[in-house]
C-alpha cells in the first residue's frame, strides 16, 4: 500500500528536470479509505516544492486534506528557501500522516521529520529505493558539499580517444554522440580544459536529436591558458575556472549552486579529477575500433598493481549503433 | 514454406559441433504434400554427412523419399572424403529436388548442384541468412584458406590488460571468465605465446561451468622461448609452433585440420595477428575498473590517424556480471 503511494510518488517526481539545485521530489495526498485527493511535483527552483503542489492541486478540486496521509519521495523541509517551510504548509493543511522515502541530507534543510513530529503528526521516514536512486547525483552532492562529477569519454575497443597524429574525429557514431548530447541536457554544467577549447572549440552545447528546447547547461572551461574569442564564450552562459585543481574547479562551480558536472576532458582534465578521487560516475562510449596507439583515455593515476585498480558498480552496458556505453559508479576516493 | 523447413534444417545442423574440421549442416526431406520423411545432421568428421542421415531417417521409418524435396542448409558434397559424396546418397535415394542455402566454398567438394543438377534434380542454391551464420567462421576459414582467428583478452576500462608491477588477475569476474571458458570449448585451438606460458603457465584447458566433459581444443604455443615442462605440455594435445610469424602459426594449424583459434596473447602476440590483418573476431571482456598505467591490450600497429583506425561491425554487447562483452568482426586487412 506505501510502497504503491511512493511508487507514484516516485514517478510523480520523475516528472521534475533533473538538472538544477533541487532534487526532483513528488508527493501524492490519500484519503483514510484510498481515495487520493491531490497530487504534485517539484518544476524546478523557485516554483512550488511537491507538497505544497499536491496541496494546491487537493484544493483545486475542492478536497480536504484533513487527517490524509501525504507520500513525499524526499523529507518535508522545514526551512525558507526560495519557498516556505513544507512543514508550515502541510501542518495548516492538516494532514494527519506523512511519509516520506528519504532523510534530507541537506543540513539547512533537513530535520522536517522531526518539526512534523513535534506538532503531533505522524511522520515517518519509510526507505524505498526508487526515490533515492532518481536523485542519485542530487543526493551524492548533498553528501559531500561538492558537484556530482560525471566524467565522460569515447574511446576506441583498445581505450585510445585520439590517433597519433591528434585526430579524434569521430571514434564513435550518431547514436553515441545523440546520446552524450542527451546527458548534457540533464546536468547542470560541462567542464573541459582549455587545451580542448584551444584544439576543437567546441560549442558545448547540449543538442540531444528531435528536442527543440533542450536545457542548456553552464560551459566551464577549467585551466590557465588564454581561450579568448573561443565559440564556448560565445554568451553569457559560460564561466572560466582559472585553476588547475579539481577540488578548487568543483568549489567555484558550487558557488553557481552546480549540483552536477560533465567532465568532458581532455584526458589531462579527466585524469586529474580521477587522481583527485573526484569522479562518481563515468560514461564510457565504446567504438568497435581498434587503434594501437595514441592518446589514451586515462592518464597515469599513480596505480601500480591489480589490486589498485579503481573499481566500478552499478554498471550498465548500453548498445547504441555499432558502440557500447558502459556506465558505472565509483565510490569516492580520499578526498 | 521453404524457409521454414531450411529455419528447422539450421536448427538440425546447431546440433552438431562448432569444432572440427567440418561445417555444421542440417537436412530435411520433405514429401509433396508436406510431410517430413527424415531429419538429419552432421555430428562430426567421420561420421555421417547431414544428407545421408536424414535418409537413413526416413529409412528407419519405413518411409519412401522418391520425389521428395532435401532442405540442406550447405551445398551437398560431390567428393569422397572421409565418407562417400552425398551427390551419390541423393541420387540413388531417387530424390526429386534439393533446396541448398549455402554454395560450398570449399573447391574440393564444391559443384554438388551441378552434379545433381546433370543427373535431372531439381538442385537450386537457396540463400537463407541463418544458415550463412551458423557457419561464419567455418565459412571465412574456407575462403581464405587459414584458420578464423578470434583475438580475446580482458581490459580494464581503459583499456589496460595488466598493471605497472605484470599483475593481471582478477581484471574481470567470474561470470567473464565462466564465459571464455564457453568460447574456449567452441573452436579448434587455443594459442598463446610462450611469453604468457613462461609469465602465467596456464592450464589453457577448456572449464565452462556445469559441463563435465567439455570439448578441449588443441593448445598452440607460438614462439622461439623454451616452455619446457610448463603445464600446457602436459598432455599430447598441444603444439608448439617455433615461429614469431602468425601467418606461419596459422599455416601450422591449417595442417592441423584446425579451423578456429582463439589467440589469447599476450598483447604481443595479439598485436602481431592484428598488424597481418589476420584477426577475423575480437572478443573484448571490459571490466569497470581503471588503471590509467599498465600493458594497454593492444601495442602499436602502425596506425596514425583516426580515419585509418581497423573498425568492427556486427557488434554485440553483453553484461556478464560487472563485467561487458564486446564481440566484433574484423574485415580481413591486406594480407
Amino acid at each position: 500500500m506505501d510502497a504503491a503511494h511512493l511508487a507514484r510518488a516516485v514517478e510523480l517526481a520523475s516528472l521534475g528536470p533533473s538538472w538544477g539545485p533541487n532534487p526532483r521530489v513528488g508527493c501524492v495526498i490519500v484519503a483514510a479509505d484510498g481515495t487520493v485527493l491531490g497530487e504534485g511535483w517539484h518544476r524546478g527552483a523557485g516554483t512550488p516544492h511537491a507538497e505544497p503542489a499536491a496541496l494546491a492541486d487537493a484544493r483545486s478540486r475542492g478536497l480536504d486534506v484533513a487527517g490524509a496521509t501525504a507520500y513525499v519521495t524526499l523529507e518535508p523541509c522545514a526551512h525558507t528557501g526560495r519557498t516556505g517551510p513544507c512543514t508550515d504548509a502541510l501542518t495548516e493543511a492538516r494532514i494527519g500522516a506523512v511519509r516520506y522515502a528519504v532523510a534530507d541530507p541537506n543540513p539547512l534543510a533537513a530535520g522536517g521529520g522531526a518539526v512534523l513530529r513535534s506538532r503531533g503528526i505522524d511522520a515517518r521516514h519509510e526507505a524505498f529505493g526508487p526515490a533515492r536512486a532518481i536523485n542519485r547525483r542530487w543526493l551524492g552532492a548533498a553528501e559531500t558539499g561538492r558537484p556530482w562529477v560525471i566524467a565522460k569519454w569515447a574511446q576506441t575497443l583498445d581505450g585510445r580517444t585520439a590517433a597519433v597524429d591528434g585526430t579524434s574525429f569521430w571514434v564513435t557514431g550518431e547514436e553515441a554522440r545523440a546520446h552524450a548530447h542527451g546527458v548534457r541536457a540533464e546536468v547542470d554544467a560541462i567542464l573541459v580544459g582549455t587545451g580542448t577549447v584551444l584544439t576543437d572549440d567546441p560549442s558545448l552545447s547540449a543538442r540531444p536529436p528531435h528536442v527543440d528546447d533542450a536545457h542548456q547547461p553552464l560551459r566551464a572551461v577549467m585551466g590557465l591558458r588564454d581561450t579568448f574569442g573561443a565559440k564556448v564564450w560565445r554568451d553569457e552562459n559560460a564561466l572560466a575556472l582559472a585553476t588547475r585543481d579539481p577540488h578548487e574547479a568543483l568549489g567555484m562551480l558550487a558557488a553557481r549552486e552546480v549540483r552536477t558536472v560533465v567532465v568532458e576532458g581532455g584526458g589531462t582534465v579527466t585524469t586529474a579529477f580521477l587522481r583527485a578521487g573526484l569522479v562518481d560516475e563515468v560514461h564510457a562510449y565504446i567504438a568497435p575500433a581498434i587503434l594501437g596507439a595514441g592518446t589514451a583515455a586515462v592518464g597515469d593515476l599513480g596505480i601500480g598493481t591489480m589490486g589498485g585498480a579503481l573499481r566500478g558498480q552499478d554498471v550498465t552496458a548500453t548498445a547504441l549503433g555499432v558502440d557500447t556505453l558502459v556506465t558505472a559508479f565509483f565510490q569516492r576516493g580520499p578526498q
